[in-house]
């Protein structure tokens, strides 16, 4: 449905219609111009040959000093999407499953089904403000369960994951035998200070990447911190699907790092703002929603709402959104995605808040 | 062994010793400007985003008028390597095999273990100058065969499949309900005409790249061209793994495709010239070997050698070559990339013919 949603807006747009696109979890901001010189330059001096797979070393050092680990625990892969599924692919065997906090970012589920594994869902809700509840959550682990996901910030809530909930959740995992997959992509721009899943002890499983605080979205690089055999497993991995990601990508990848304060603190500042201007017209149309802790979402709720059918609707009055159901079992919620400007935001939502039915 | 000699002989770089480097695929041009700079270009434009899952609509409708196919057949993946692997994952089951003749492309072998599936060899010989035997292939399909993978011009032998093998091979997978996956990423600059898959019909799978003909290596860019629901199937695969080829890099092989014509020479020419200056050396240190109809391989035997050991320890006198079980069955044989000069291939293969037990 995200997929037919995004392509018919794409359809409107090339036949002339105005469009305000809230479906994709794609900042609108261009790639720091630094970043893209650091690429070209590498490109120029030659690094477009095959590269490791386990990563460009200088990169991997990095990453190694930011999260206080060492360089055999990371592994650079094609997007964090990569990552999530090259660790599905070697973890998870036919039968098993994996329990996730829902609503869900989407690729969690298709990958998992795609292995063959089963996701287990645990429902959470806007009138509890999307705090998971850790003994329900528990109650879903069963000797198949293999792995658990956490998305702090999380797509699409935008909600933080607070410390003793974390703390609580790692410690169930941990006596049960389970990894954590910890996927922390929004975390250095969330607007309230993010746990990681590292502040826990480092025999679980980190991912993240570059796309969302460095709009690099279409680079298609991520990395994951794990512990040094299952990094070993995925470079394997990675020898015989992706091979690498190109080299001047992550010199691209490695600028941004040395200017990652001041590109972050653009970054979040410009997402706040811009979730202040929603907050306020959702708050003005009494839209019920949970504030977000973090970029770039908001999922609100409408009572007896069929989010699909109002999704496919708002095209024609040029707004497009992501529906609730993709999510998860969401049919009267849907998700905005703030990647457009505050003046766009303003108009986009109200023209929302108009057609609501 | 191939990857074990790749970082052994890194690692006598790095502590200051002169290696000549014939162990890997990678050719040691520069990645042309052209192409280079139409990447920059593309990122300076924006092209950063997320992009589509198939490919970038110019270069899918390149690729469609250059093969005569429509643009639905064509799906750009994140190197060839990508495409055998995800239409492995995608074809087979476990318990399925799939016949090949050998000598073979290592990650043949490795991503249809990784996916469950077994290889069958047909093991070719250097005595019919490595000719594949039409029967004796045959005999190796059973009811479990789902692919046959033909490689022409092949690694590592560099040879062409004639037409007349190539043409009845495809009838019998036909005949037998069996795809076929030609993997032709060295066809553009073969020094002998050779013949797609594409001749033979269009209900096969035809997979190519960038990386050969114009030293693209890094930049992780191929392509395949199948029928249209396996297409679907592999973009949603790729939605859900690599998500798209950044649309910058799509750019850039675009643009190498508009000059293909000129670049294509060049490397052909180049490497014809390393071809003549390699063989001239082993045929006076009269050793046993076909002469190559393609870039940029060659494949010698000596009798009796442990061509483990042997590249092993050549090391020592600075040349690093890949041993020929790292393509199957082949203790004898070794591949010599022709990726250096050739003042270093007269230097390089002279230093190996010496140190020949």
């Amino acid at each position: 449905m995200l997929y037919e949603i995004s392509e018919k807006a794409i359809q409107l747009e090339n036949q002339g219609k105005k469009m305000i696109k809230f479906n994709l979890g794609d900042p609108d901001m261009p790639t720091p111009p630094e970043i893209i010189e650091a690429a070209y330059d590498a490109m120029k001096q030659g690094k477009t040959k095959y590269s490791s797979a386990a990563g460009e070393k200088v990169l991997r050092e990095e990453l190694a000093s930011i999260h206080d680990v060492s360089v055999d625990n990371v592994v650079i892969t094609t997007g964090s999407k990569w990552a999530v599924f090259s660790l599905m692919f070697l973890l998870l065997n036919k039968g098993e499953n994996v329990v996730v906090p829902s609503p869900h970012w989407t690729s969690y589920d298709l990958a998992a089904k795609r292995v063959g594994a089963e996701l287990r869902f645990l429902k959470g809700d806007l009138e509890s403000n999307w705090k998971i509840d850790v003994e329900k959550l528990e109650n879903l682990i069963d000797e198949k369960t293999r792995l658990l996901i956490l998305n702090s910030p999380g797509n699409p809530t935008s909600k933080v994951i607070d410390e003793k909930t974390f703390s609580e959740i790692v410690q169930i995992a941990k006596s049960r035998g389970i990894t954590v997959m910890s996927d922390e992509v929004y975390a250095d721009i969330s607007f309230v200070k993010a746990k990681s899943i590292l502040d826990f002890g480092d025999d679980q499983i980190l991912i993240s990447g570059f796309s969302k605080i460095f709009a690099m979205t279409g680079w298609r690089i991520g990395y994951a911190i794990v512990e040094k055999e299952l990094a070993q497993k995925m470079i394997k991995l990675n020898q015989i699907t992706t091979t690498c990601v190109p080299a001047f990508i992550q010199y691209g990848a490695l600028k941004g790092l040395e200017t990652k304060k001041k590109i972050e603190d653009a970054v979040r500042d410009q997402f706040r703002l811009r979730a202040d201007a929603a907050t306020k017209v959702l708050s003005k149309a009494k839209m019920n929603f949970s504030r977000p802790d973090a970029p770039f979402y908001l999922f609100p709720k409408v009572d007896g709402l069929d989010s699909e059918r109002f999704a496919l609707d708002l095209l024609d009055s040029g707004v497009a959104i992501a529906p609730g159901t993709a999510f998860g079992d969401y049919r009267e919620y849907f998700r905005i995605a703030l990647t457009v400007n505050e003046e766009k935001i303003r108009e986009g939502l109200e023209t929302l808040c108009e057609a609501l039915p």
